[in-house]
């Protein structure tokens, strides 16, 4: 297949693919992701992204209605019908359905997936950023489906040619609209603390277990837009 | 017709109506809606509710795929199929369709409408109300469908048994989780400011235009928990 939709055990390619109207994620966003690359085949770091994507829907009262080990095998199992095994691996479950109503349904919940072809760059290239006022709520640590706010920083980052966009709540440094940023600045690897203004990123936490590694002093703590500007790196 | 789901032309019940996995409110939340009443077939203040569902779609530059008068005639067409004229009409524009991509296509948006049978109470019950912090982002000014702090709210709401919860950041209340909040203190009409912390509720600017009418003053500016805890109405 060239892509892969999948919705409660049907899957075809993601253009023929349709969701009943009633599911949640129609009227509230009332749904929680995950996602990563692939390779060649193998779903890279998949524990740890299905451990997050688990912890996601927790917080927010929505159950996942496979185990872990049932996703995983899932996952593996639709990415071998690939034509090819390099993928964006995505995947959400949104909170059930019915009728509008912002009070939920005990009823399951749905679970989708989506496969891409996608190639991933070196990580070398320095890529263009700016800086914008972080208008997103207070729930960053919740990998959500209300994505508007970086939906629309994404948009005007295109419109005048950077690749990202750095977000800052008053004058501290928060993450990027897709991605963590950390900084380098004399010698010490500075990164914002996992709190409520940022997703914890898995590719964030493996650099920060290469620099314990490699005996660079992290700093998990608030940082400011005046140390990004003087940073010696910008991850 | 017992309800009706509307989307980019055809209609049929909600629960055999189906959407395209490729809409991207699936990924992102990406659309705007408006709603009101309709009583024996008459769409209560459709004009202003109209103009405020415009006016979402142009702050998140959606362009809706009908002109305000066309989708005027739409509403007013499709209530006559409903087996009732007391409905709950609710429609909503989404930013259009293709893979999931952050940054968004130039292709036509996609229009829905839902209509679900509603009564509406005479309004002079007591509700009971709680206080929560408003964890909301900074574009409620905007009628999205990023919506999942007021599921949240209506949810914790529900298991504790009240009817509505009242937000505030920091001291100051700014509406609650599904309508506005204003208070009646000393003969004075206090209402938070139309900044982008609220909706512009269209039953509220009929109330203001009331007082006014009516010769109570009105002052639209930030009021606090100890006003509301003192008010001598809460509306």
């Amino acid at each position: 297949m060239k892509t892969l939709g999948y919705y409660n055990g049907k899957y075809d390619e993601i253009e023929n693919m349709s969701i009943p109207m009633t599911d949640r994620v129609h009227w509230f966003g009332d749904g929680v992701y995950d996602a990563g690359p692939c390779r060649n085949y193998h779903i890279f770091a998949m524990d740890e992204h299905v451990d997050r994507f688990f912890n996601s829907a927790a917080l927010l009262d929505i159950k996942i209605p496979v185990s872990k080990d049932e996703l995983k095998a899932l996952l593996n199992d639709l990415v071998r019908k690939m034509d090819t095994g390099n993928l964006f691996v995505y995947y959400q479950v949104t909170r059930g359905s019915g009728l509008r109503n912002h009070v939920y349904p005990e009823g399951p919940a749905n679970l989708w997936v989506m496969l891409t072809p996608a190639e991933i760059g070196d990580g070398k290239a320095p890529i263009s950023c700016i800086t914008e006022p972080d208008t997103r709520f207070y729930h960053c640590n919740i990998k959500t489906l209300n994505l508007l706010p970086s939906v629309v920083a994404a948009q005007h980052a295109k419109r005048i040619g950077v690749q990202e966009t750095v977000l800052h709540r008053d004058d501290i440094v928060t993450e990027c609209a897709h991605s963590n940023v950390s900084i380098l600045k004399d010698g010490v690897f500075y990164s914002h603390p996992n709190d409520e203004f940022i997703l914890r990123g898995i590719a964030k936490t493996h650099m920060i277990q290469a620099c314990y590694r490699l005996g660079i002093t992290v700093m998990e703590k608030c940082f400011t837009l005046d140390d990004l500007r003087s940073a010696d790196e910008i991850i």
